[in-house]
């Protein structure tokens, strides 16, 4: 595995010339996480466990991640800046034409915001028909995992944000950005209209948090970094299997 | 100053309440520097000297670096991945339009590669226009210092890349990612035309250095920081005293 | 209620003069729907479910319906015909803004086929920002109802295309369009990759039917369409006495 | 002739197989047409004609109709909804490019709205470009036809507009939506600018009528309809015998 | 009146102080127009019009002329040179944008080329809707002048191309660009589907001549320069009264 | 060499027909130059340069100029009229893919404008990558020149505008549009942010003169052309013999 910040153009040669590098791109967010977790979580996140698929391959090109995310529905929260969904699909289309001009074989996207998700599906419809094939990942195996390992339930069915789960993750990768001594629990009431209007959440929710961060472990964090790690390896492995 | 990685949003919503914050954003690339230097280098320089500025600022946000510029002219080298001029407009401008909601009371971008500064001007007009200060600094003093304390002579005038300047910088920010082993000079011949046609530095350029590395050091590297962000803070202080 | 299609001019601007004229419409596909259904049924269906809404609501303008949608992942059966997501987005930010002008209180969108919608959420962000309040309905309780009443079981869960669901619809809105003769069950396999990598459904799905349509009836169409109305009424009342 | 409204995918399959199917696609308008006559005038005449054409066609696909169109000059009107030239265009190009993939002899499009034909033509070039033979039609011999069988006179030369010519057509296609006892005669005078600047027809026209209604007859619209629907069958037959 | 060419900033400075400064700009094509005229005759013939028109104006910035238009159906003679629709409306915007933040009245745009007529009416809407009134002149008077004193018939109604018309105007307005001797007429039959579907002028005509260009003379090309003016001159005069 | 102003198509295709064609486009702005020259001084400027240089080549087709640039920073100066840099790379597009259509060889482009580089590089890149070879000049030896017979220094280094360099040039193209009587010497002082910053030159400049022209001469004029189309010569000369 070539982390693409650490590595020098020479390397990059060498690994493409083996003819089976996959690049791998994490694409996170800025984005509010309560007074506990940092702004830049998401990103810290899918840019772990884009390493540790990258490290699960033969012959990997971690890319430097996406910072910067649409998190639109959190800018009623100071510190959130993001992308417009154009702009991040422009950016992955970019990016996405930079690894097929160097000659991977795939993209794999490791995605660590909801938000991300229509413009990262875009991306991929418009680079598999320049002839790229790219395959999304949206943490697989995460609700399976969350439901055996955590203590709390989330604030709504497969909503993680600044919870138990990302909270864990959080203590697992960069202990040090983490305040547990500010981490508090918030259940918001979600309107009824929730997915149906644009709505910021700031608008139903106090702090920040979605769910109860308290019971996050660094165990339980590299348990989801493992868990979600093997599962995407499997499913990169059929994916590349699989005639384009 | 706040880092805006590290940085959680009660924080940001504290700083900003002072009324003074300065948002300061650095524009890397993802480009090859050579056998001795990472792909990062620029992104790696820039938010160095960001945050030796931001350090300076009386209560500044220091914004995670875009970590991809538009380094067209070096892709063919291995590694080199570019955004396209329109998207890292398009980026600048998200980002600065988010900032501006925020409520800061400028924009510093720092910038680390010398095919952002259009992207970058046109951004900044664009912001300017909808009423957001923007300043974007390229190395303030840089040429002078150079002239002052470097041993070797540039490839071309102000051309630094992957060269005493860079590498001096680079041991002084991020030491393990430099291969001093690996640092050989090279003093290219530019073709008549360089920079009057659309032109691959691959085709006159072998190694990916400009110049001569050797005589780099830490020392070197921490004089250039230091007085790039002394003449960046010098010009900031006169650009907010300015009446907007 | 008024049928944009049918009502005059005059009509309108009396409807209008009211203050509290609310725009339905509908958004549907030209999509492959097997053997025994139209490709028009996502169009036929949302139009019908919509006019139902619009006559619960005290002055609805029920605009002509959208008859293509973003079918891109059924072009690989012949008849199916797509707006791209760019163009979708602009057709209904057009008719947004058409009707904001009109001075309607708010639009409502009645979706019909699952790939409008992030096209539908990003037209909405986006003249929600010009002042435009605009709630979109992927059929309220469809999933509810299915339970309730459904003889068969769906291909994946609340994945309903030329199943029972729909067939079922169809034949309470348009007996004439289905060919029950002709309808058969299939239950594809899906590919593991199915939603992480763009993957036209005809490249595991042999006939355009996703589960069973033999056990369709006007009846559970009917139960369908007034059920989905009378939940999309609840949720349109609390919606218009939020204040904007 | 299959109606895609109507047809399978199966169907269209079937079709597409003989190897010289035609597409033919009506764009109407949502637009004020008086008192008399409904929003949706322009997409029924052009649909109603686009019908008699695909079946005098030996392989004709009917597409379901565009219903709305650029009625920018008629939104000083209530009712009157518009797409952008620009989204009309990319509307056109999109469903030429589906009719393209399933691999039609040729796109016929009849055109309702005298608004819609620059971003027709516009659409054309682009898909004659990529390699789609497009005609464009718009009610050919109307003209002719109007000065032999009206009693009314038109507002204008070749604006026929809520007249005898589009009422007439009405009656013939949708008689139930034609409410002759409010049809009643306007000759605006036209400003002496008309056409050689942005106007609307609201600053000069009181009640959407251009010329006189009243003597319209369901049999003129059937000789109007039989009669474009006879002029464009032979165009559409040297169109198609002609090398593209 | 001030020719923007040869005007200095101080002076269009005072002419704008005075409040009732019109902007007039001649947009034109470089477009085949035979063996006998030059690739500008477009651009000089609407630069030559605009002017008089200037002169006419009790206060008028004659802007320099677009020299580049949409002449897509020429492109099959040599040296037709085109902007496509898109970046022509994009300039006139650019431009009308421009005259409106100096201070004008009103733009006048004095077109000389069928193809630009519909970017100019986008543009003008476009800028109608930005606050300046935008008046777009087509040659009036040029048919009754036409009809009254040239000794040929055009090739089809109100198509001059390279005919007496055209080829009268420019031996008035630069007769050193004229090669009389090279005038030869062509009638070319027009196809039947002229008009309907995109098409090369150079399928059906073979000189680039339209008509008859040998009856013309300077003292016609003066009487329809003169004409055409006083009538645009009558037609601004009652444009710039009413009301905005 | 074709002046493809005066030129007629015929001539256009016999040039086109002996294989080496190079087009060549000046490219000015409409921007004030002071109270002494026009507003139309770099086109005049650029175009004069361009028709020395199409003369000194074999075969060149010598295109209309575009006469209006991006001037923005001279805004705050009556008469200054600007496409967007979006615009005139949109238009320089064009041209070039209209004169790569025709077959040239190359495209020369002669810049006349600091604010059109940027513009003129994308266009450039874009152009290569469709295959075109553009080469852009921006006064090759100015500087030079002007160390060697200048009298008066310039504001700043390189910066050239409506001082002893350019009078002397418009002296020598078009003596009737210089005021001598009007030219005075302003040496504005620059503010330290100027090129940092998006900055009106009105804000610093009161005249819109830098430097001094009054020194200037139609001789000195002379030279600058002659020399820099000889250095232009030279350069398009290897140009065009490196492989492309």
């Amino acid at each position: 595995m070539l982390d693409l910040r650490a590595a020098t153009s020479p390397e990059v040669a060498e690994a493409l010339a083996r003819g089976d590098a996959v690049a791998v791109l994490a694409v996170g967010a800025e984005e509010q996480h309560g007074a506990h977790l940092p702004l830049s979580t998401d990103t810290v996140m899918a840019d772990g466990v884009a390493r540790r698929i990258a490290e699960g391959l033969g012959n990997a090109l971690l890319l430097p991640p996406v910072a910067y995310g649409d998190a639109w529905n959190n800018e009623g929260f100071a510190g959130t800046l993001s992308l417009s969904p154009d702009t991040l699909r422009a950016v992955l289309i970019d990016l996405g034409r930079g690894v097929k001009r160097l000659g991977v074989a795939a993209l794999v996207i490791v995605n660590g915001h909801f938000g991300n998700r229509e413009p990262i599906a875009l991306a991929a419809r418009a680079l598999t028909g320049e002839g790229l094939r790219v395959l999304a990942l949206d943490y697989p195996g995460m609700e399976r995992i969350a439901g055996a390992i955590c203590d709390s339930t989330p604030a709504a069915p497969t909503f993680y944000h600044a919870d138990e789960v990302e909270t864990s993750m959080m203590l697992a990768l960069a202990p040090d950005l983490v305040r547990m001594d500010k981490a508090a629990p918030e259940y918001p009431e979600f309107p009824e209209t929730f997915g149906m209007e644009p709505m910021l959440l700031s608008t139903f929710n106090r702090s920040g948090v979605f769910g109860d961060p308290r019971p996050a472990t660094a165990e339980k964090g590299e348990a989801f970094i493992a868990g979600i790690a093997a599962e995407s390896l499997g499913i990169i492995a059929r994916f590349l299997s699989r005639p384009a």
